[in-house]
C-alpha cells in the first residue's frame, strides 16, 4: 500500500509516519520510484505498536527506539529477549548515595529471597523498586513501606497470569516479544487506572458519599 | 534556615530551589533582607515531596503544580480532595473516536457494575482505563483483555489496603492528602517494578534458566 493508505489504516498522519521513518522506528518501504514506496502489513502493525507505546505507555521517541531494538533482537533465547525488553521498559530513577538507599536495597533483597523469586535486585526493575522504597523513607513515610508486602503478593499473581497469557499463543518469538511489550506497557496503564478506581470505591465507601452510589 | 541549609537538608541544588520558587511550587520564605529569606520545616517537607513526584513519579513541573494545587485545597470534604488529587495524577491519553472505544467503555462500565465499585467510568482514571483497553483491541491483542479481570481483583485488594493505611494515621487532612499523593505516585512505581520482577521470576521458571537461580 502507499503511504496515504498506511496513514488511513493506522490513523497516524503522513508527516508523523515520515518522522518515524527518518528516526528509524519504522523500516523503509519497498521503493517503486524515487518518490514512492510501498508498505505492507508488518508496517501497519509496527506503526500501531509505536502509537500505543507513545500514547498509552507515555514513552519518548528514544524510549520507543530502545524497546523496538530489544524486540528486534531475536537471535538469543526467549528469556534473554524478554529480559532485554523489560530492562528497557524500566527507566531507573533515584539516588544511590541517598541516606535510605542501603536499607531499601536490603529490604528488596530480603523480599526476593523470602518469596523465592528468581529475580535480580540489581536489574533496572529491582533498582527502580529500591529507589521508590528509599524515597518513601526520605519523605518520612516509612508507614507506607508496609504496603510493599501486599503489592508483592498482587504483583506475583498478575505476573504469573501475564507470562502464561503471552506464552500460550505459541506463535513464535516475535509474537511473544510483542505480547510482552504491549502487555507490560499497556498493562501498567490498566493496573494504575484500576487501582485509582479502587481508591474511588474505597474512599467513597469509607466516607459513605451518597453522590457516588452505583446506578 | 537559609537557602544553603535547605539545599543541604534536601539534597536539592540551590538553582533548582530558586526555580521551584519562581514556578510557585515552593512558597516563598520569610524575607529578612532584600537578598535573604528564611525557610522552615514545611519547606523541607514540600521540597522532598516535589523531588519524589519528579524523580520517582516522573511528573512534569506542570504536573507537580496541578497535584500540589489539589493537595492545598483543604476547604472541601476529604473524599472530594482525594478525588481532585487523584484526577490530576491520571493523565488522559487515547482517542475517543477510535474504532474500539465504545466496546472498551462498555467493558469498563460492566466491570464497575459487576464488582459493585462506587467508581466513575468517566473520571480520568476511568477514561485512561478505557483508552488502554481500546488500544489492546487496536493492536489486535484482544486476548490480553482477559487479564483485566485478574488485574481488577488485585487492584481492589491493593486499593483497600492503601486507603486504610492512609486513613488510619488520623493526623488531619493535610497528612491524608500527602499520604494519598505519595502513596499513589510512588505506589505506581513500586507496583510496576514488582510486576517486572514477577515477570523475571515467571519467565525464568518457565524456561528453567540456571543462570538465574536465587543465591
Amino acid at each position: 500500500m502507499r503511504m496515504a493508505e498506511l496513514s488511513r489504516r493506522t490513523g497516524v498522519p503522513v508527516p508523523t509516519i515520515k518522522y518515524y521513518l527518518r528516526e528509524g522506528l519504522l523500516p523503509a518501504g519497498e521503493r517503486t520510484s524515487p518518490n514512492q514506496a510501498l508498505y505492507d502489513e508488518p508496517h501497519v502493525r509496527r506503526l500501531k505498536m509505536i502509537r500505543a507505546l507513545v500514547e498509552v505507555g507515555g514513552l519518548s521517541i528514544s524510549g520507543v527506539r530502545d524497546v523496538l531494538a530489544a524486540a528486534d533482537t531475536t537471535d538469543i533465547s526467549p528469556v534473554k529477549v524478554l529480559a532485554e525488553v523489560q530492562d528497557r521498559l524500566s527507566p531507573i530513577h533515584g539516588d544511590e548515595d541517598g541516606e535510605h538507599w542501603q536499607a531499601a536495597h536490603d529490604l528488596v533483597e530480603d523480599l526476593i529471597k523470602r518469596r523465592g523469586w528468581h529475580a535480580d535486585a540489581h536489574s533496572p526493575a529491582g533498582v527502580t523498586l529500591v529507589a521508590a522504597i528509599a524515597s518513601l523513607s526520605d519523605l518520612g513515610r516509612d508507614d507506607l513501606v508496609g504496603l510493599v508486602e501486599i503489592y508483592a503478593e498482587a504483583a506475583e499473581t498478575m505476573a504469573a497470569a501475564d507470562v502464561s497469557f503471552v506464552m500460550e499463543r505459541d506463535n513464535g518469538i516475535d509474537d511473544i516479544v510483542e505480547g510482552a511489550v504491549i502487555g507490560t506497557v499497556i498493562g501498567d496503564a490498566i493496573i494504575t487506572a484500576l487501582r485509582r478506581l479502587g481508591h474511588q470505591h474505597a474512599s467513597n465507601v469509607l466516607y459513605d458519599d451518597p453522590s457516588c452510589e452505583p446506578e
